[in-house]
């Protein structure tokens, strides 16, 4: 499987085509819009996020409900997009450029970078494609993702562990609680002691014109042993997950089980004891290693943790430099979110959601659905019986 | 450029194959062999890297020390391969498998899940490629990815930050200091507060049969701005690098710049400042991005660090089950490093490496060396005016 | 540079995802909507070339009519796309499937062996994806291509060669005559001779339910010396072009140069001597080989054919056997062209032009157009010098 | 699985890494050989072939004879490296260099083109990978690949159609009757009134100081329905194996089934009735498409030919130009092959191999070789039903 993404944040649309799927998969509307509109979610989001309610069109790919195994195009359009048009269409007269036209780099986007990589002298040229609008396309790439894993008896969810400084303590919880729970929460915090403090953080930042990062968590149920190979180092599922992860925007930084933790404790407190029984097979008796030894699944559910950065457009101005005058200025407002972890927290889970399944159809690579799903039954049996 | 590598851990030897280099690039063997031997060093390691000392043949690809364009390939011996003969030769009798047959996997490794996923009933086909004897490999590759790099201007050190509880201070260093201290230190760490306390950690570690892990940090100098790109996910830099490092044996996560410290902090104070000066052009007043925005270098260092876990293997044995009698037991030693971490952080650096080469290649034309020196440096110019 | 198509024959639309285009690229929407036409030209096409008129919207990546560096997106609608909403929309009540369900595979198509493959048993969930409609994104993709060569001084033609038993005799053309006369050609033939013959067995065939094949030449001139590389079989330049050329529906062989008639020639007259000249540098006396030596370009026009098999819907029809029955039947028709080589001519000019870029942006990364010319440019003068 | 080779015609040895081997396929030394042995053979080979009888030893991802899943690295010793070493070791000294220092480049080799590329001015550094050495690499390549072919039923033949003026008559046999007969002749062609002449012309082209090209043939039974795809131009069988024959040095064209013959022929008499047994399943009455039906394997034989120029070598000089003077030359004689159409044969069958297990891979699970024999059973099985 492959896919490609396109489009800006105010250019007409979004699109999609993802490459390779199995035929056969009932592909939901209804589920790709529930992913997106989850996305859109979320105490502390600005006024955009009210105007647009993303709808995913399925263009190709997909007759009668199900994939054909041809290329799925998926479309996602920007309902904004007749404002725009004079400054954003292909084919606009380059005068109208001028008018919005962006000479004033913002600290902590790709604007400057992105200009003078590509050469850009209007940075609207970059962050039209930088904005985080893209990880509406990972979403919906991801949704598709969720109903292969679905099938396969692959489950997957994600809640908010921190906003600046306030983090939520462990709930022992299973997977279908968690889920449940985070998604009542406007802050996906599973943590009633912290979801308010969090609200009202927000709220603070909110009028003090700051903005709030966070670590979110995304664990993945039902996985079968050995996803991923330790054979070369480019195979291992872990690492691929992590590339995911710190693509998406803001992040910086991702870790898996106990993570950063592990430096400070001994190995004997580190590593998951190796248990067996008649019904199950093998097994483990903690899950310290997040679902993950030698780049492979160990069957335990996998948690991987990521770390969002503070979105950086603000009200209380960071320095900046314009690119035509040299001149240091405060730098400008773009948009009004003071804290987008609750979303990113939803896309986090998609882009694990299409790592998996991606290692899932390289382990038993599946013309159709059905062939996936029994092969993926029969080697469950299988390793239950090692 | 592209990259396999193969070898087991007591085979006979390490095989790497490098395509896409340059041509007209010298090859130093020295550099090489200087790189391999830092990844053997270190307080706390075991016998085997005494008895080995790393060196990197070259068998292709390079002609009177410099590379002609075609493949490279290097081969580092296994020391201690006329022992292992018997069990490890490819061609070896089937009987002589079960003298050393391995039926009991052990925590934290590969073992049971790549037994599982391959269907070995002897986990020996499994550890001795999972092992992290394959790091040497991946050192190698660095090593050519270094003197691409240098002759680029573009400089990389490493150091260690934590090892189990001892956290070493931030000291104020370029990176030549930091790369000489560092260097100079047993436990790769430059703050002489901290190495005698870890060193004394790791000795008593040793001694209780337990074992230590740590974080690591890559420091990368001179990199032009806008390596990688944000116009598609899978081309952000930052994320490539999170792959490598956490692909790298025992590493369990991975961040950038402040990293998970930006969760906590408000926007105002975790972005970098865009500051600009005729001699220098763009550029930024503080470094707390890591030398990244959008998925694209900044031309700030690039600040990389990552968690590697204590490793597995311990006197002071974890439990395990036997996979052909089902009965527990306490999980066997096979080797006795109790703290690798600075080792790691000599392969840390290296992956980096590679990666950041892998970069520079996307963006600047290099059939030869000297096509790529000349648009780095022209690019460099043209940065410095935009 | 990397792509991906998608879209059904009766689908909505076709949809194109082009992603690594250097910014700053004049992507004039006429040169797209002129090759779109040129496809759809051709004696002996049917009635469906008549009610379409291709042609490509932009819908990402392009501002003021030039690339941005983002992904671009391009939108080619099927018109009579309203026409078949029930039996083709992706969300249509299946009970509509039954009304046109295709349970009879035609010979020569992708129907029968699509189908086994994805377990379908409508075959129009396979023959909506393999139809040469697809060829119309590939002409889209290419004509963006074009653009990219023509600023790098790069030039391509393509002319018929035969249709069925008429051959076209060679011509001495320079390619811009080449060019003009095979534009004014419907069967795109610069033989005076044989173009009205190649006509009157189209109309035979038409008339008599037959059809016919032929042989296309594609012509590439201004490529520099060195696209392409030996060091590693698969970036041979040449057998990545075969690879393109083969997969053009109904293509069935591609030579170089003098081609298969380099097997009953001896060697002193099919390798081309080399000469050099103080103002050209080196050349070849000949152009035996088509332009390529050792899987590189030599400088030489590049001269590649393609052989595409007659259309296999015939009115008259071959047997086939119904799969729900299993009972034999004579194959049913789908579409009245009796002869599609000359829009195949423009098809593998396309698919060509696509190759040569992606050569020509791995032998010289550039995040912008002009870096890219100018690179261009300046190693053709190093070559004139070598 | 991917692979990647390495290696001069005259350095130490050929190295390849194969990675995504199946675990558990007994690989044997005895094969491998075997297929290197017959690449060796050959009516016109030069005094080489004789000195050097290829062996291909297994350092990594094999233990007691089956791949273990890891990385299997293949050294092919070249047997005269002794004497090379002055003038080919990595570090040699420069002054070394001088003496046979080679600035005469030969027409119809990568020498020229490839020196101006990575900026050579000894063209030893071109000449050295480009030779046609590399092709023992792909057959060490496709010798492990048959052996995965073999337990999944498919077996693979090749012969000789055509040398120079001599073409063969088509003679009605087997896939094991045309494998032996051909093994037998030392021109590997199956008919036997062409065998001789085909003789006659190498020992005069021989004679004259000319050499020869000529067409061969490759033949795949066996082969499962619907490898390769459809639905995206690049994961067409039929153009990757186009690739792959195209990359083989001097092939220049590929054709299959009747290819260029489909041109003139009408529709009525390219295609291949579609037939139906209870035993069987789908069939087809003819094979003139050579087994493939839209990119995809239809159950028929594969029929794939390709044809190979000349060996530009010849004591008969073409003219060239010194690169350092200027001035023109006969061409230098570096080997006296006077025609390698055989042994073309050979590597032309083993590209071809690794293209099928390839696409095989991709379609089955396949982690152990049990998987992927079970399941090509299981689909066949299916197929049948359809």
């Amino acid at each position: 499987m492959r896919y490609l993404t396109a489009g800006e944040s105010h250019g007409p649309q979004l699109t999609i085509i993802i490459e390779g799927l199995p035929s056969q998969l009932p592909l939901s509307k209804e589920k790709l819009d529930y992913e997106l509109h989850r996305r859109q979610l979320g105490h502390g989001r600005g006024r955009r996020m009210q105007i647009e309610t993303d709808q995913a069109q399925m263009l190709s790919g997909v007759r009668f409900g199900k994939t054909t195994g041809a290329p799925v195009t998926l479309v996602i359009e920007n309902k904004d997009w007749t404002h725009w048009q004079k400054i954003m269409h292909p084919q606009a007269e380059p005068e109208e450029a001028g008018k919005r036209r962006i000479s004033r780099p913002r600290p902590g986007h790709a604007d400057l970078n992105g200009a003078i990589k590509y050469n850009h002298h209007d940075m609207r040229d970059v962050l039209e494609r930088s904005s985080a609008r893209e990880t509406a396309s990972r979403v919906a790439v991801g949704a598709v993702a969720k109903q292969i894993l679905a099938l396969c008896g692959i489950h997957i969810g994600g809640h908010v562990l921190r906003i600046g400084e306030v983090e939520a303590e462990r709930v022992e919880l299973t997977l279908d609680e968690l889920v449940q729970r985070s998604e009542q929460s406007t802050v996906r915090c599973v943590d009633p002691n912290a979801e308010q403090p969090m609200k009202d953080l927000i709220d603070r930042a909110k009028k003090e014109g700051d903005s709030l990062g966070g670590v979110v968590e995304v664990i993945v149920e039902g996985v079968p042993i050995g996803l991923g190979s330790f054979v070369h180092w480019d195979r291992k599922l872990d690492a691929r997950i992590a590339q995911a992860i710190v693509s998406i925007n803001a992040f910086k930084g991702v870790e898996f089980g106990i993570g950063f933790e592990a430096a400070k404790r001994p190995g004997s407190e580190v590593h998951d004891e190796i248990i067996w029984s008649e019904e199950e097979g093998f097994g483990r008796a903690t899950n310290r290693l997040g679902g993950f030894e030698g780049g492979m699944t160990t069957g335990q559910p996998l948690i991987v943790r990521g770390v969002m950065k503070p979105i950086p457009t603000l009200y209380k101005p960071l320095m900046s430099v314009d690119i035509d005058t040299k001149e240091p200025f405060a730098a400008s407002i773009e948009r009004s979110d003071s804290c987008a972890v609750p979303a990113a927290s939803v896309v986090a889970e998609n882009v694990v959601a299409w790592e998996v399944a991606q290692a899932l159809l390289e382990k038993f690579p599946a013309d159709t659905i059905d062939e996936l799903v029994e092969q993926v039954n029969a080697y469950r049996e299988r390793t239950k019986r090692f």
